[in-house]
C-alpha cells in the first residue's frame, strides 16, 4: 500500500529529545491500553476494528439500497448533526472526480428557517431521498428537519415514499428505528460501540456515500490497511499524538490544521469534532482550529507569523491532486509572473506550502506535515483512521476519557427549560 | 437608526469592575489618539470617515460601471486575496433576499489547479466580467488567476474584452493601472490610507458589490450612521474593545465568533482577517476562530463548555431573519417533538442561543451579545464599521501598531527563493 506519510521533522528544535522519547513511551503503554480494552471508555471503541471486520453481506446490503436511492434520485438529503453528517460532507467533498451520481445536501444540522426555507426551494422540482441519522431520533435538529422532509416526500410520493426514506439509528430502540419498522423504511445499524464522531466508516457514512457515488470499497479499504498498519509498533498516529501532546507541555494550546485545497475545508471541520470533542473537557485540551491556504496565509497568516507564540500547525498535502493548469506565457513580465510562465500551479501551491512551513518554523511554529498520495477514497479512508486511532491515544495521554461528550448536553437542558420541554 | 445593540451582561462575573473603568478609561485615550492621528500607523485611518465622505459622484461612477458588468454578465468573477475578497464576499453571502443579478465568484485566492480547473469548467459556457482587486498587482495568486482569466475573456470577446475588466488597484502605479491605462479598462481606486482588511467599504467591495445588484447606498448608510454615532463616548465598539482586553488579561486567549445563520459563515472569515492580523504580532494578540452554530455545538460544543477555559465567546444574533418556517403537527409524538408543533423554527433557533450563551456563561467562558436588526445591508454595514473601529481601538490597547503586516512577508519571501524569483 502507498500509506500516507507522517513528517515530523519541522518540529525540530522545539522539543527536548529526551522528553520526547518519554511521551513516546507513554504513548506506547496507551496504544496498549486501548487495544487490550483496559482504557477509559473502552464500551465505545468498536471504530478500532471496524474497517478490518466490515464485511461483503454489509457492504452488498448497503450498496443495494444505496442504488436505489442514487437511481432515482437528483439529490440525497442526509439529516443528521455533528458526526452524522460531518465525516460524510468531510469524504464527499474531497473525493476528486465526482461520480455522476446524485449530491448530497445537509439538512437537520442547523434550527435556521433560511437554511431549510433555501433547502425546500432547491428541491422543488427535483427528486429527492432521506437519509436520516439520528441514535435515538429525538434530537431536536434533525427531528425538526425530518418532520418538514418526511411530510414532502410522503406528500409527493404517496405510498412510494417508503423506496425514498432511509434511517440509519440504534440496532433496536429510539424513534427512528420504531417509525422504520412501523412504515416499513429500510434501516441500518449505527453500533452501539461507535460514538458518532467515530462513525464515518459505519453506515453512518456508507450509506449516503454509496448512493451519491463513491465507491465506499475503496474508503473502507484504505481505513482497512491503516488499521492493520497501526497494529504494529512504532506507528504513524501514536507519534503524532506524542508529538502534540508534546507540544501542549511546552504551551502550544491551539493546533492549526492547515490545508491547500478547498476540498479538504470539511476535512478540517470533521477533525475538529473528533479532536475538540474528544479532548474538551475537566478543563483540558487543545484547542483545534483550521486555515485554507494560501488564501488565509493573507488572513490568519500574520497572526501565525508573528501572533502569540502559543500555536503550532498540522499541514494536510495532497502530492497528486486531481487536476493542475498551466501558468500562461503572456509574452510580458509588468505583473512579475515571467519567471512562472510555463510552471503549473500545482508546482506553485507545493512550493508555498514548503515555503510557509519554513517560514512558520523560523518564526516559532513547530509544524507536522502529512502527506496524502491523492484525492481518492484510498487516502481520505487512510486518513480518517489515522486520525482516531492517534485522537483515542492522545486523549489518553492527556489523562481523559476521548470517548464521552458529557459538555454536550448543557445547553440542551437550559434549551429544553426555556422552551418548556415536558419534563425540564 | 435602528442601531446593532452590545449586550455585556454575559461577561459578569468574569472580570473586576474596577479593573473594567480602568480599561474603558485607557480605551477612551486610545480613541482620541485614533481621531487625533497620534496613534501608531495612522496614515492608515482612512477607513474612519470613510462612509461619512463617500459621495454621490463615486457612487455614481462604481455604479455607472457596474451596471454595466451586471448586464452582460452571468458571474462577476472577482480577483483578489485576503481583504481583496473577504468583505466583498462577507457582504455578498449575507444579504438576503438576493437580488436577480450575477453572482460573484472568486479567483486569485488559492494556487490550487483543481479550483481554477473547476471554476474554468463552470464559467465555458456563461457569460463573465472581471474585478481584478489589487494593489500592486504582482501578487502572486491573483496575479496568477488574472493571466489565465484575462486570457480567456480576450479569446472569447476580442475587442469588446475591455468593457468586462474592471481594475481597482493604486491610483497611479502597479501592474493593474498601467494595464487598465494601456488597454482602456475602467479602473478604481484603493486609498492609500485604507489597508487590505479595512478596504471592503471602498471601491475594492463596492465595485464587484453593486455589479451583483447589492444596494450598496443601503451599505454605505449603515456603515455612516455608525461612523457618526462612533464619534461620541461612550460608544459599543469602544466597549467591546475594552472588555476583549479585560477578558484576554484574564487569560481568556482565544475568542470564538459564534453565529446562528450560515450566511454568517464568511462573514466570521473577514472578522479574523481583521482582528487576526490587526493585533497578531510582537508575540501578542487574542486568536480568533469561528463556529457555526447550532452545528458546531455538537462538533466544538463540548471543547467550549467544558475544554481549556482559555476562550471566551462573541455571539452574532440576527433579530429578524428573512425566512421563516413552522414545525410541522404530526399529530403524533414519538420523536419528542409535539411541544413545538406549531411553533417557528426561528424561535426556536434564537431560544438555542439564549440557552447556549448560559450554558457557556455558567461553564466558565464569558459571552459577548452583538445583536443586529436583519439580514440587510444596512445592518451588515453597521457591523462592519463596528468591528473596524472596536479592532484599531483594541489593537492600541494592546500596544501594537493594528494597521501593519509585518508577518504576511515572510512565507513570499521563503517562497519566491525556492521558486527562483529573480532578485531572491
Amino acid at each position: 500500500m502507498k500509506k500516507l506519510e507522517l513528517d515530523l521533522k519541522p518540529c525540530d528544535g522545539f522539543f527536548n529529545v529526551r522528553e520526547y522519547d518519554k511521551k513516546v513511551e507513554q504513548a506506547y503503554s496507551k496504544v496498549h491500553e486501548l487495544f487490550s480494552g483496559t482504557g477509559r471508555g473502552n464500551e465505545y471503541t468498536g471504530w478500532l476494528n471496524l474497517p478490518l471486520e466490515t464485511n461483503k453481506k454489509q457492504i452488498k446490503d448497503i450498496k443495494a439500497t444505496a442504488g436505489r436511492l442514487r437511481e432515482n434520485s437528483d439529490y440525497i438529503i442526509n439529516i443528521g448533526i455533528g458526526g452524522s453528517y460531518l465525516g460524510t460532507k468531510a469524504v464527499y467533498d474531497f473525493i476528486s472526480p465526482k461520480s455522476e451520481g446524485p449530491e448530497i445536501l445537509y439538512a437537520g444540522n442547523t434550527i435556521s428557517g433560511t437554511q431549510m426555507k433555501d433547502l425546500m426551494d432547491k428541491i422543488r422540482d427535483k427528486d429527492v431521498s432521506l437519509c436520516v441519522v439520528s441514535k435515538s431520533g429525538t434530537t431536536t435538529e434533525p427531528a425538526i428537519a425530518f418532520r418538514i422532509l418526511e411530510g414532502f416526500i410522503k406528500e409527493r410520493y404517496g405510498v412510494k415514499a417508503k423506496e425514498r426514506i432511509v434511517g440509519i439509528t440504534d440496532a433496536k430502540k429510539g424513534a427512528v428505528k420504531v417509525l422504520c419498522d412501523e412504515m416499513g423504511y429500510d434501516s441500518f445499524v449505527i453500533p452501539d460501540n461507535i460514538g458518532g464522531r467515530y462513525s464515518v466508516l459505519t453506515p453512518v457514512g456508507l450509506v449516503p456515500l454509496a448512493a451519491s457515488g463513491v465507491d465506499i470499497d475503496e474508503l473502507v479499504a484504505g481505513a482497512a490497511d491503516m488499521a492493520s498498519y497501526s497494529k504494529n509498533l512504532p506507528n504513524d498516529a501514536t507519534m503524532y499524538a506524542a508529538m502534540r501532546n508534546l507540544l501542549l507541555d511546552g504551551g502550544k494550546t491551539i493546533e492549526i490544521m492547515a490545508v491547500y485545497e478547498e476540498s479538504l475545508r470539511f476535512f478540517t471541520e470533521w477533525w475538529k469534532q473528533l479532536f475538540g470533542e474528544s479532548e474538551g473537557k475537566e478543563g483540558k485540551g487543545i484547542f483545534p482550529a483550521s486555515v485554507i491556504f494560501s488564501a488565509d496565509l493573507h488572513s490568519m497568516g500574520q497572526y501565525i507569523q508573528e501572533g502569540n507564540r502559543n500555536i503550532f500547525e498540522t499541514v494536510i498535502n495532497i502530492k497528486n491532486p486531481p487536476f493542475d493548469m498551466k501558468i500562461p506565457d503572456t509574452g510580458q513580465d509588468s505583473d512579475g509572473l515571467a519567471y512562472l510562465a510555463g510552471k503549473t500551479m500545482n508546482y506553485v501551491n507545493e512550493t508555498a506550502m514548503l515555503a510557509t512551513i519554513n517560514a512558520h518554523r523560523k518564526g516559532g511554529v513547530p509544524n507536522i506535515l502529512i502527506n496524502l498520495e491523492d484525492q481518492s477514497g484510498y487516502s481520505i479512508g487512510q486518513l480518517i483512521y489515522f486520525f482516531e486511532f492517534s485522537c483515542a491515544v492522545s486523549g489518553y495521554l492527556l489523562g481523559v476519557n476521548p470517548f464521552d461528550q458529557p459538555g454536550v448536553e448543557a445547553y440542551k437542558t437550559e434549551m429544553f427549560k426555556m422552551l418548556g420541554k415536558p419534563g425540564f
